[in-house]
């Protein structure tokens, strides 16, 4: 639990919205929430933030659209569709509550920046093309925000897109390049450890005996097992999300996290949307290497989806 | 121990020449040795493995000078020297025997596969310029070979010369492009394996005690020991190439070593010279993918130090 203000970047998404189940049922300080193109385009993931917000009982918490395209480049929801379905909450109706505020959402990151300097924090679940933006409209951001923990990547894990790439650097390459090169220290959470973090079909039958925001969140689970069932070999799913959400909270806590040389690999060549991770150093304790500034995750304690379970419960 | 008639590709190096020690101590039906450049240049690799094959008793197999230059690119001597010394054995000096045959390393591959159709097995432990070429030269060459063993790459462990890319492959990324996507299959030995293949001071100490190529082997040890031991945390070293020729002998079975795609990354961007193995079905037994036609080895028995070691001391 941290006290702390934050701003949420996120692509609203069966695994979004279970991490806006876990900031809310933890009481974070969430002062705006930025929607992106990824899982479903921008607009759509705003609708659902919305939604589920009003469900959870915080209609309070502002939402601004995001970019809808990444950099250089035009928005597919082709892929995500299959992951989250087609309306990003595996085709449950959520009951419609709210309208995005007037702001995009990369004036708002800067807005909440400025007004709270240097313990502005930001989680960023989804492509990092709002965090480009940001950056590029004002250089002074990196000096203003106190941390910045990303759900993206994988350094020794293979990739979900491509055999190296994961989704979130792999919608935005371009975006995600300029966000790890920008002077602020990142903690990645990439699939290295959030594909080991999982909520087993014993978890979603007890998410649906709760109340009405666990119950949808239980019932949007559907579509989400259904993509990860072959790929896990079993009903089940990966906690992409809710464990850098949780990471950034404190909640969890890594056991094995070096600080790092990242690269962002955004040719067009078949590593497009890689990490690349300089673990060169896991013999001898990960010595601190010249230009390394972010934070890897490699190892989280086992259970994680036990603990999301239980904090999600107390949620309405 | 293979009957099979073999063609081995090097670049003679330290541990080429342990590779040389533990092919000849095996017993394999060496025809015949190609140098290529990249722990030295070609010409100083055939001069050492002239020198090392005397040594060990076979003066009798020839040993053909390959490409000086990978493709498109021009040698540089300069990150082998730190590893291997300048000379390639760690500055010893070995009694100087024999000349090379006046054949180019690819040539011989060639003729071998002629005059071996469907029974020639081809071992590559340094960069793949030779191999390229000899596909460039006769395209029938993948029906002609048995097998591939490479030692080069890394599948998820990371990389030797950047973050992502080992040397064999990041010297000539173009050949090894070429050479994966030929229709022979390959078996790859990368870093996932040969990082924790160890000789460590105590099987030094063991070598330097047994005959002349033992001992030879145990001093030019020194310089590529001193290489390792900050990377490894004491004073021992990785057994890249013996491994991957004690798996094509069969001398040491794969635990693990699923058929799966494999890309060459030979662009010109952060990820160059990588090997692009996709390991997504790793929950689920890695099943058959299209494409995928290339066994990566990924897990083998602990030991091989010790077992390795047995083998040296029975040269002469």
């Amino acid at each position: 639990m941290s006290g702390a203000p934050w701003y949420l970047d996120c692509d609203t998404g069966v695994d979004d919205a279970l991490t806006l189940g876990l900031l809310v049922a933890q009481g974070a300080d969430l002062r705006g929430v930025g929607t992106v193109s990824g899982n479903l385009a921008a607009a759509g993931g705003a609708r659902n933030t919305l939604d589920l917000l009003a469900l959870m009982g915080r209609p309070d918490i502002p939402v601004a659209v995001g970019e809808h395209d990444p950099i250089g480049g035009v928005f597919d929801p082709t892929e995500g569709a299959k992951v989250h379905g087609v309306n990003g909450v595996g085709e449950i109706v959520l009951p419609r509550a709210g309208e995005p505020v007037d702001e995009s959402a990369a004036d708002m990151l800067i807005r909440l920046a400025h007004e709270h300097p240097g313990s502005l924090r930001v989680l960023a679940i989804g492509p990092l093309t709002n965090l480009a933006l940001a950056l590029e409209r004002d250089p002074a951001l990196p000096s203003l925000v106190a941390q910045v923990v990303i759900m993206g990547g994988a350094a020794s894990a293979p990739g979900n897109v491509s055999a190296v790439a994961e989704a979130n650097i792999w919608n935005d390459a371009v975006a995600a390049n300029r966000v790890f090169s920008a002077s602020w220290p990142i903690t990645m959470v990439g699939l290295d450890v959030t594909m080991h973090a999982r909520f087993e079909e014993s978890h979603r039958v007890a998410l649906a005996a709760g109340g009405a925001s666990p119950q949808a969140l239980a019932a949007m689970l559907g579509v989400y097992f259904q993509f990860y069932t072959p790929i896990l070999g079993r009903p089940s799913c990966a906690l992409h999300d809710p464990l850098a959400g949780a990471i950034a909270l404190g909640l969890v806590v890594p056991t094995l996290a070096p600080v790092v040389p990242v690269e962002i690999d955004d040719t067009a060549g078949p590593g497009r949307g890689q990490t690349l991770v300089d673990l060169r150093g896991r013999f001898v304790g990960y010595p601190l290497q010249a230009g390394a500034r972010h934070t890897v995750v490699l190892e989280v304690p086992e259970g994680f989806g036990d603990a999301l379970l239980e904090v999600l419960l107390r949620l309405p």
